[in-house]
């Protein structure tokens, strides 16, 4: 397939690059292509970003049967851009459209669609430090019809916009509330999917925690409601003694990304790494013990979060006293400096745009 | 509020009301209306059924913030327009707008939209016998932006279209697979109300069940596996012995205005009717033991739907030699019965439009 390329007549202006927030501007030009039932994917075209006409019964808004992925684009010191592990995420990404019902994309050629769209508007990719092009591809139901079946067309779509450094003034600790009443997924459901309902699920916890004074709530399993599951956004680890525990995955939490690559360097250096099942009364023994030095979230948004309180059940903890663990810290640097290029990729895990 | 009104100069072409299906036909108008935060719901407006324009990033394509509801209008045969228990819905609908952090509408004023929007398609409600007029009001966020918290706008809509009898051939028992594999929802999560997520989530099982010459899957909980929750777009009911036998609204099943009337009707007529948990090991073992007499499901667009086979776990069970059941039928007749005044209305649900 050619990716059809129509250029934008009325460039936006791009704002500074040192005032950058998330999720809120966009790039000049969005790729999108369209799915229909006999036809498969077709009329893949780069063209200006802009509003879409839809019918009010777009089976999207009714149904929810739309998926996502979330990667960056990183401008380097000597003025390149890279990707990091696109692979993995156009990887999830189908796995998320198996899920949900939703036609596989050729994982080749959506990345080739990106990395196109990345070149056309490479003036957008920011450039002062921790700065990065945000790259949102989706996928969503398009049939006009209420019923609930899996729709026979959708259309898939890369948008993109320049995102600000997440740590503005250094690698912040959250303070993080464990959540017992609500349940975000379960076995047998579409937890360890990226697919809207997921995170329309997750709104009123957060909204709660949120006005209790924390940042994010940790989920808890929802059969049990005892072992630890994810943060938010977020996969979440602890280091426990000598050793270093990420909760397994179990079919209800995102495998992410950057959670995949903490273990390979964690493992790659010799630490002791446990991917198992670990109950949030084994991190509050831990704590009494004194065996609880750090905990931190990981995703592709913060890279690493560092945890500096923990609530939950009346009982509050705080890690390292409330400041960023060395772990925390070496993963951290570890990670931005292989995404950025300024430290050896070991991994093959950067990939060139231009 | 007033509610502005701008009628279309392109009405469509009626269907026939021999040869209606379900969710596919749209009326000429629509009902609108905008919340912003600060302001409120404005603007509402009655205009020309048509597409809207979206900008890519709306957070409703990437984290499903979406809720709805469905009712029908029906036309009696002394050609009147009415309803049943739309104020039902409507408290429905908040509860779901409450779940999902949506601001909550003016339920009265909702209804009084609704009932202006029939006005105005008043001819759009067909008058074969069990065809009616499917209602849809929905609300989804409408913000820009990626990030995940409760957007800042919203539109709230109500659609509608003229819908066919649901049993052409009689009320044909369906075939039911129980699920064993797929969660549909669970305590602490959203399955309790009417919110995109849910069906997206529902769609895989479904289909694997079809695969297998099954109309619908039966789920059951997300946590022991064990007890009956509800079918597709239905509560679910069996009669055992003499007792009619419901699950309990337990958080993770959504409770029906169908399921909740059936409830009132058996009632009424002296007959006991239990919601309590029921594992799907009873069903089976009351059918060894000759008791299970019928299994329906109750929902708006079916009404009733007699259950004629359930499958789970390599036994099959016929109920009622394939067919309808007495109770099914009775609560059938009753119910199509007050929905098109043909027969008493002594608890007062149905409430006329024009
Ligand atoms: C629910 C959830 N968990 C975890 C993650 C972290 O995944 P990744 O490291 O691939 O960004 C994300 C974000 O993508 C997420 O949405
Ligand atoms: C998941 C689910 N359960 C049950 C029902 C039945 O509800 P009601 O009787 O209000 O139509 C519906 C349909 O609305 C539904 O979507």
């Amino acid at each position: 397939m050619e990716i059809k390329i129509e250029l934008t007549k009325h460039p936006k202006e791009k704002p500074s690059s040192e005032n950058l927030g998330f999720g809120q501007v966009f790039s000049d030009h969005m790729f999108m292509m369209d799915y229909t039932e006999g036809k498969g994917w077709h009329d893949p075209r780069i063209v200006p970003y802009g509003p879409i006409l839809y019918d009010p019964a777009l089976m999207v808004y009714h149904y929810g049967q739309a998926i996502f992925e979330g990667l960056k684009a990183y401008r380097t010191r000597d003025n390149h851009i890279v990707l990091f592990r696109p692979d993995e995420n156009m990887k999830r990404l189908n796995q998320s459209c198996e899920r949900l019902c939703i036609p596989k994309v050729d994982e080749e050629f959506a990345l080739m669609a990106m990395k196109k769209l990345i070149e056309v508007d490479k003036d957008w990719v920011p450039d002062a430090p921790g700065t990065s092009l945000y790259i949102r591809p989706f996928i969503y139901a398009t049939d006009p019809y209420l019923g609930v079946r899996p729709s026979n067309t959708y259309h898939f779509l890369i948008i993109t916009g320049p995102v600000g450094a997440y740590y503005k003034e250094g690698l912040n600790p959250v303070k993080i509330y464990v959540e017992s009443k609500y349940v975000r997924a379960v076995a047998g459901g579409i937890g360890a999917v990226k697919t809207a309902g997921n995170y329309a699920a997750s709104l009123k916890a957060q909204q709660e925690a949120k006005d209790l004074g924390y940042t994010q709530v940790l989920w808890l399993d929802g059969v049990e409601r005892k072992y630890v599951e994810e943060v938010g956004t977020m996969n979440v680890f602890f280091v426990i003694g000598n050793e270093v525990v990420t909760p397994e995955l179990n079919g209800s939490i995102l495998p992410g990304i950057t959670r995949k690559s903490c273990i390979e360097l964690l493992k790659h250096w010799g630490l002791k790494i446990s991917e198992r099942k670990i109950s949030i009364q084994e991190v509050f023994e831990a704590n009494e013990k004194g065996l609880l030095k750090e905990a931190f979230g990981t995703g592709t948004a913060a890279v690493i979060s560092p945890i500096g309180e923990l609530y939950w059940n009346e009982q509050r903890v705080i890690l390292n006293g409330g400041k960023i663990g060395e772990l925390s810290h070496r993963l951290y640097d570890e990670l931005t400096g292989i995404q950025y290029c300024e430290k050896p990729d070991p991994f093959g895990w950067v990939v060139p745009v231009v």
